[in-house]
């Protein structure tokens, strides 16, 4: 978390239609879901600038490998279009040909350029998206465009998967004497993990600033956020997280490094963290939002390493689900991490809302009661506070426990 | 595996007490649990040379800590010395005192030196083990110790936890004109990961073979076996595999490479294979053995790594214990190996003794039955067979699927 001294971010109603200018729908387009929402739109009466961040995965789905080219070569972005249900991935040529005529169904609906139009798909991988389903989903998107709370409720309703709760926030911060505002939604539950995950967030924002200071902020501001959020150690072929900034709030536009720029950083950043921690906490099956803090360490590198290990642990996440003080675990997930470090200066912490109760001291198990551990990792958001004692550096990695329904989810996913 | 052409391997029944001078005994010893057994001793008449690897945790048990030292110090070694319940990890300075004690206790009951004694636990990480009833314990053992299969699988029950079925093996080979016998028991169930893991292999010999050459069989053979087992991605504090040869079968001592190093090597390797795959098949919660079989890699290496995410995937997991052809999450897991590859080149097939079905040819979806696919993945032991189509190389990885009874077992394992 950077320096907020001086930068007052406030949170509000809303998601992504809160910042001027930007207007969404969802539908239900019978894509292969019937009877509920599953394609989105969200689109910017303003050309924006955009900057984005994709699936490490070796395998992309072909809507990932259309944006990452929209992104890279097209001055300005005015429309996002979203489905569920069938992911476009691993369907080669054909798949590549979906975005590209979901782009020209929207681009002629919406009176804006094809290449404009940037695709998002989330679900099954392998199977092909039916294209007169998407152009008609396009068309009535299109249609019911609004700048509401409700159109904003329906998009993020429509990116869903085995989400439990749709996801989205907005917050207003000043920036050169005007009010900017950035609104966001997002989705994801099962396959989160580091380095995007099957994810995908929308964030849109008001603020006036170039591509490549926008560009600069996401890429710090993601590796601290989504990068640290893990439900199951798959990362999926689609992840997506897009930032579109259309300018509307007429703020003095951000070109350079300045207290403009460390303003709005601080509210994406908190945009982000909130976003991420809520995927981490709607994880597949979970009951709690599992958190690791780890603090005293020699770097920054492997401060994250060493939390992304305890959230990721199958065994760390089982504890969590079973409120089970079997803090081994946690002292194990740091050990096969790949961090070098010394066990016996190591401390362990579980802290939440019920208290905070000390178990591992410096390499030797601590004096605690039990019942009074139990209570604190019973509660639904369950922080281990883990202290290396080799140094100033820290970093915070989110999960969520693992449970019966996890399996259960996964075990049928596709029925 | 090797080229086995002339080598005959001949699997016999027992265990650790299948070759010629090896004793063992199990006793309940009340360290953690009541009523079980919970203590094993394994003994060799002879001196006998010893190899071995260890965790690759940073957090080292303190009786991994303690054989470290005894394997690389002593000339030969005559007894180990194992139980469950209580780890002996992050137990600090109290822990290797626990050791010692232990196998000077050892020495006294058995009439040999300290330094021959090897020392093993698995159980609980952070509590300290009961320094009475080890050497009441201990006592007991040597008092009990027969060459008999009953003492075999006596011990083999002693060192189990989550474990739902002892694992032994026993073969026999020729060489030299002599029949050598290699018998070995394990125990792993959870924490089973790549780089050892929450395991314990004792392989006992009767080979004549120098410490260096028996070194060298070890090292080459666990990476491709041990080594490529995964149950849920966690590398424990403890795991030991350790190979004793007491030179009983008075076969011409292997002290070079050699068709006689050969035969020993693929005798190993059988033993290996066998214990390895058994413990993936008893992974924790398992209802099926999940072996990946990746073909036509461009390296050894990128096979291993493919093979070991694929296997180590949750998703893939869920998906082999819900019989689910959901072939994306196969090729997801590929994707995020940290392996580069084309995509559009990757064929994927299940096979078991239902039958094979191809899913996936070169980057689409096949043509085939989700039925027939359902029967392949219905059996207890399945194959995900990938085809990389980029070289010759491969590799083959064991795990088994992931269950609402691997949560069960892992919310509450300390009660």
């Amino acid at each position: 978390m950077m320096d907020m001294k001086e930068i007052k971010i406030k949170q509000i109603d809303g998601g992504v239609t809160a910042a001027a200018g930007f207007k969404a729908a969802g539908v239900a387009a019978g894509i292969k879901y019937t009877g509920r929402y599953d394609m989105a739109m969200v689109c910017s009466e303003a050309d924006a600038v955009a900057a984005a961040t994709f699936t490490s995965n070796v395998v992309k789905a072909a809507p990932v490998k259309y944006d990452m080219k929209v992104v890279n070569d097209s001055p300005c972005v005015r429309a996002v279009v979203v489905n569920s249900g069938i992911a476009n991935a691993a369907t080669g040529e054909q798949g590549m040909r979906l975005c590209e005529n979901t782009a020209k169904a929207a681009a002629e609906a919406l009176g804006i350029p094809a290449s404009s139009v940037l695709i998002g798909s989330t679900g099954v991988i392998g199977e092909q998206i039916p294209l007169d389903k998407i152009c008609a989903g396009v068309k009535e998107l299109a249609a019911k465009l609004a700048d509401t709370r409700e159109a904003a409720a329906d998009a993020e309703r429509a990116i869903m998967t085995t989400d439990t709760v749709p996801k989205e926030v907005a917050v207003t911060v000043e920036i050169g004497g005007k009010t900017v505002t950035i609104g966001g939604m997002s989705k994801g539950s099962g396959m989160i993990h580091p380095n995007m995950c099957t994810m995908l967030a929308y964030i849109c924002t008001d603020c006036d600033i170039s591509k490549e200071m926008l560009d600069r902020a996401v890429k710090s501001d993601i590796a601290d956020t989504f990068n640290m959020i893990t439900v199951d150690g798959d990362t999926s072929t689609n992840d997506t997280y897009i930032v579109m900034a259309n300018g509307l709030a007429h703020n003095p536009k951000i070109v350079s490094e300045g207290d403009d720029f460390d303003a709005f950083c601080a509210a994406l950043h908190y945009v982000d963290e909130y976003l991420a921690r809520a995927m981490a906490k709607d994880g597949e099956g979970a009951t709690a939002l599992f958190e690791a803090k780890v603090i005293g360490a020699d770097t920054k590198e492997n401060a994250k390493i060493l939390a992304r290990s305890v959230v990721g642990s199958s065994l760390c996440k089982a504890a969590i689900y079973g409120h089970d003080s079997n803090f081994g675990r946690f002292l194990c997930a740091l050990g096969y991490s790949g961090v070098n470090f010394d066990p016996d200066k190591v401390s362990l912490k579980y802290e939440s809302r019920a208290g905070s109760v000390c178990v591992f001291k410096k390499g030797l198990k601590a004096d605690y009661s039990e019942d009074e551990a139990t209570a604190v990792l019973s509660e639904d958001e369950v922080t281990v506070v883990i202290d290396m004692a080799a140094g100033d550096a820290k970093a915070t990695a989110w999960g969520c426990d693992l449970s019966y329904d996890y399996v259960k989810i996964n075990a049928d996913y596709r029925s």
